[in-house]
This record gives C-alpha cells, sequence and structure tokens, in this order.
C-alpha cells in the first residue's frame, strides 16, 4: 500500500480532529476533548502557532472504509531542555486500526525525526500509556526510552481552579 | 525577606545557567548540562524563541553567599494538547538553599500560572522526580495531579544514533 507523509493543510482538520476524538476513545477520554477543527484551525495555522501536525495519505481507491484518506497523524511542537536545548515533542501518534502493521506509524515518526534533526533538535520526547504494550513495543522497537521508568521523572499538571488559585496569589 | 519575579533579561543569562547546573547537580545529572550562556541567550532571545524563564530576585545586601541577586528561576514554554489546547509547559522551577521556606518557588509559579491564564491555557504542566519528596509535597499542596501515577502516563525519549536511524528512513 502506498502513503505518503505530509505536513497538514486546513483542508484536513476535520479529518485530523476526527482521529484526535478516535485516539481518545481509544483512551476511554472522548469526554476530554474540547478541540473542533475551528480551533485547532485557528491555533494552528495563525502567525503565532506553536505547533505542527504531519498525515499520512492514501490514494481515494484506497482509503479507510468511511472513505477517508487521512489514515493517521503525527502532532507535536518544539520544547527546549535547560541541560541541551531544542527538543521535538510528539503529542500524539496514531494510525486507523485498519492501517497499522504497514509501515505508517514508524514513516511518520520518521519523518518528525527529520525534522527534529533539521531544527537542531537533540532528542524526541513524547508520553506513552504504559498499559498499551503494542505502543510500547512499537517504541522500544525505534530505541526509545522510558524515561519515567529509568530516572523516575513523573508527569504532573496543575488543572483548573488550581491554576485559579495560584495566579491569584501573583496580583497580591 | 522582599523579592520580585520578572521575566528574564540578557544580563540574567549566567546567573541562570548557574542555577540550572545547580539543580542538575542535585539531580546528579551536571555532566548533562550542555547549555551555556550563549546558547541560551541565542535560542531564548532571537525572534524565533520558543521559551521564556521568570526569575526570583533579592536586593543586593540580602543576596546570596555568593553574592548574586537571582535566587531562583522558572524556565517555560508553550505546548498543545489536542484534547483542550494550549498548556503552559514548566520545565525548571528552582530556589537556591539559603532562599527556601520564603514563598519564592510558590511566587514564580503564581507568576507562571497567570501567564498561563493570560495566553488561554488550561492547565500547567511539568515532570518532578518521584523520589524529591520535598517537590512532591510542594506541587501537591499547590492542588498538582501526578499524571504518571493517576493515568499511567509514562515520559519516553528517542535520543541520539535512535533518532538519526529514524530520520535515515524518510530519506529513502
Amino acid at each position: 500500500m502506498s502513503h505518503i507523509i505530509r505536513p497538514w493543510a486546513r483542508k484536513d482538520l476535520k479529518a485530523v480532529v476526527g482521529l484526535i476524538r478516535e485516539l481518545a476513545s481509544f483512551h476511554k477520554a472522548l469526554d476530554q476533548v474540547k478541540t473542533t477543527p475551528e480551533m485547532l484551525g485557528d491555533d494552528g495555522f495563525g502567525k503565532d502557532a506553536t505547533f505542527g501536525c504531519l498525515v499520512a495519505e492514501v490514494p481515494p481507491q484506497q482509503g479507510s472504509k468511511g472513505g477517508g484518506t487521512i489514515v493517521g497523524y503525527q502532532f507535536h511542537y518544539m520544547t527546549y531542555c535547560t541541560w541541551d536545548g531544542h527538543i521535538l515533542f510528539g503529542e500524539d501518534l496514531y494510525v486507523v486500526p485498519d492501517f497499522r502493521g504497514k509501515g505508517i506509524g514508524s514513516s511518520l515518526l520518521a519523518k518528525a525525526a527529520q525534522m527534529a534533526l533539521a531544527k537542531g533538535c537533540s532528542q524526541i520526547r513524547f508520553v506513552s500509556a504504559n498499559w498499551n504494550q503494542p505502543a510500547v513495543d512499537f517504541y522500544t522497537k525505534l530505541g526509545a526510552m522510558n524515561v519515567t521508568i529509568q530516572n523516575n521523572w513523573n508527569l504532573c499538571s496543575i488543572e483548573g481552579e488550581h491554576v485559579q488559585k495560584l495566579a491569584e496569589r501573583a496580583r497580591k
């Protein structure tokens, strides 16, 4: 099966949000998805856009059951490590079930790696659910390291009212 | 003790890199610090700068033993969650030992929270070493959630030759 990897365009917004929702469903978190094609378009294509997305596209005759030709995406942004500089962070990597096992996921990540090197990044970081064994196997095969297990780094967040309360302290 | 929180300026680069090195020493990772004031200045103050830093400053007569008046920093950048949009990511938060317990860490984070809200962020994310109990206690008190423990998200990375190998695939 032929596929191409290319940076997303505005015409892909609806398809990408569809895939974002599929991935969130897999994580039993569809109720947490607030993004819409409009919101993602405003945030992702303006002059202040801080993120990018790669899409995997197949020819129409090889498209998905639903008729879609965008069968995977890789969502990323630049971050910075105070120890060694620029790092590309991969927020999401997803390929629709019917198109797995064909190298599309690694093609998406390969293109992201190429971009990372072009931007002077020393590494690619991402988060992965530790119960998602196919994903763990996929990343391990590509040489990924689990920083949480090896170096005890845990991902944390401060949300909603706690951010508000914190911000109020700064106003005093 | 009086202190102010303000965005960093080029004049703070040497002091901030000094604190970055102190924090890395605490994590027994000083050998991993490749950043220099020059590198951080080029990356952080150009038109393509993708990150920012807040510093905590005390008056000269109240400065540290080494004579420094920059006694803490909070390093951050904007990221984006495909589920709910803009998120401020706090890369480092550090206060020099002699100046702890005076509210400087929470002042730095409060200012970051204020910036996060102004930029439409739904949350602040960061990583924390799970063995650093004073840090865990500090963040828990502010309402932070450990996403690794609660939702099984692990932080991973692909580094060095593995990024090179991945990128080569995209060239084929």
